[in-house]
């Protein structure tokens, strides 16, 4: 790599402004919760965080937006994990994982972030983007599920017609169950890593990319939570949410990167593990009633759609 | 390795007979619900498994009691997570997960092991038992700390003084949430791997420990059930049981060899995850109050006891 670029600095001054736009925006929708914030360093490593979380609002059970930004030396567990070479490395990312109370509103995951790696001579030898954002209703609603595909894919679309697709499988083939015969979490959206400049598409291009999907993380979610937020549920919607809720936990703690990534490089514990949901429920073998709205939902996950025929 | 022993049916035969036993143990104390079971296979692949699960009980909110027999081609991924050599394997066990209802009454987990591995003549290139008891309570009754250890340490000292203080200390630190500053998942009990015959202790000795520990199961644990079955709890202490609840699930799905071996061994996927508590809670950064009952559990889990003083 011969010039050293910048997108260090201004990458992470947008996270930080979006941050506090996600966070006000949340809290005005909630009206009760305001966000705890929470910033923390990595002790004696280097780089720390910026944690923003609300609990027990009206609207969001359980909302994180954290910013981490971390900075060291690359050890072998990293290597083997991320694929990579390099002597130290600096990390920073925007998490957001929003679980709603009411069952008719879904619980959304985005996440925007960039490394880059150093030789010895701190040179940098390795720099990529990543990020994406997914939808995990559990109930479906056709309407809310084309409006938050067709936000990502036009903002995919500004940049070129390839993404969205690509992207979209990707997600599809990531936030997955294994152990569950390929579960799906949820509906997907759009998923994208290692995404490194090239002669086509030099690494300035991926930094406007991602801040344009990190811009329109709030379009293709907000106005679902408005259209669902006043749906009314009982305690059988909610039982069926804490079912899915289960599924999440096992995706996050058996096979996301994210959270393997962060647990591994010393990240703080309680900032990774935010994304858990509040509250959730592991019934032995349990299987939805034949032909109901939950049943629906599972197949859905079991057969991923093409929301947008494309 | 020159004899080949028959290890192999006779502690099956003792697994199945002993399941039958705790199950119907079980189901006396609790005198509402009863074992579901499910007898399951491996489909192409070689072997399957006993389940039984009692959910919704009165003193038990989830009580599994599994066998599983199972046999196949050692692949890489074994290779590297059992640190084995050999082509093919046999494995069984029986894994005892136990949730009450009432937040007095600790958790239980053990499990029993056989592991049996063949190179291409199919000769036994390598054989051990594992296994083990530990207990976690979501409030501390010293009595019944010191009896569950006292039971475990009678059982082992039949054998040799020194296994129970080995055992207590392996068991101490292989239960632990790395990711929480090590902290315990409970206040431990006995756990043991790899127990190769050697001249001093052949195979046979370890079989004996082996289901002699798996007979000391039940009066290890039930005394205590039925002192704090009855004991009232409210809405307060049954939150404390899920947020400790939530750190069981951490370490099950983050840590757990036996999950891990499970879900890449192709195993049931419903039949592993029983061990999962029925319901769990999630809270941003909870810390108990100080100096309270609930603070006191989680100092503990900080600090591991030696109960009896060895």
């Amino acid at each position: 790599m011969t010039t050293p670029i910048i997108q260090k600095n201004e990458f992470t001054d947008h996270l930080v402004a979006l941050q506090k736009k996600i966070c006000t925006a949340l809290e005005e929708v909630d009206g009760v919760a305001v966000f705890r914030h929470d910033d923390w360093t990595r002790g004696t490593e280097g780089g720390g965080g910026h944690t923003r979380v609300l609990s027990n609002g009206k609207v969001f059970e359980k909302a994180g937006v954290n910013i981490s930004k971390i900075n060291g030396v690359i050890t072998s567990a990293m290597k083997d994990m991320l694929h990579i070479q390099g002597d130290s490395f600096f990390a920073t990312g925007l998490s957001i994982v929003i679980h709603p109370y009411n069952p008719f509103v879904p619980t959304v995951h985005a996440n925007f972030r960039f490394f880059e790696a150093y030789d010895t001579n701190n040179q940098i030898v390795d720099q990529w983007f990543a990020g994406g954002t997914d939808l995990t209703p559990y109930y479906l609603f056709e309407e809310d599920a084309i409006h938050f595909h067709t936000t990502l894919k036009n903002c995919c679309d500004g940049y070129a017609h390839q993404w969205y697709p690509l992207f979209k499988k990707q997600c599809d083939e990531y936030f997955v169950n294994k152990h569950r015969q390929n579960e799906a979490r949820g509906i997907g959206g759009v998923f994208y890593d290692y995404l490194r400049g090239s002669q086509a598409y030099p690494i300035n291009y991926w930094q406007d990319f991602t801040i344009a999907n990190s811009l329109s993380f709030l379009p293709s979610y907000l106005p679902i939570v408005h259209r669902r937020k006043e749906t009314p549920f009982d305690s059988k919607h909610k039982f069926w949410q804490e079912i899915r809720r289960g599924r999440y936990i096992e995706f996050n703690l058996i096979h996301d990167r994210g959270t393997t990534f962060g647990l591994k490089t010393n990240g703080r514990t309680e900032s990774i593990l935010m994304s858990l949901p509040p509250t959730a429920r592991f019934v032995y073998d349990y299987q939805p009633e034949p032909h109901s709205p939950e049943s629906q939902l599972h197949e859905l996950c079991l057969h991923p759609r093409n929301w947008l025929g494309v």
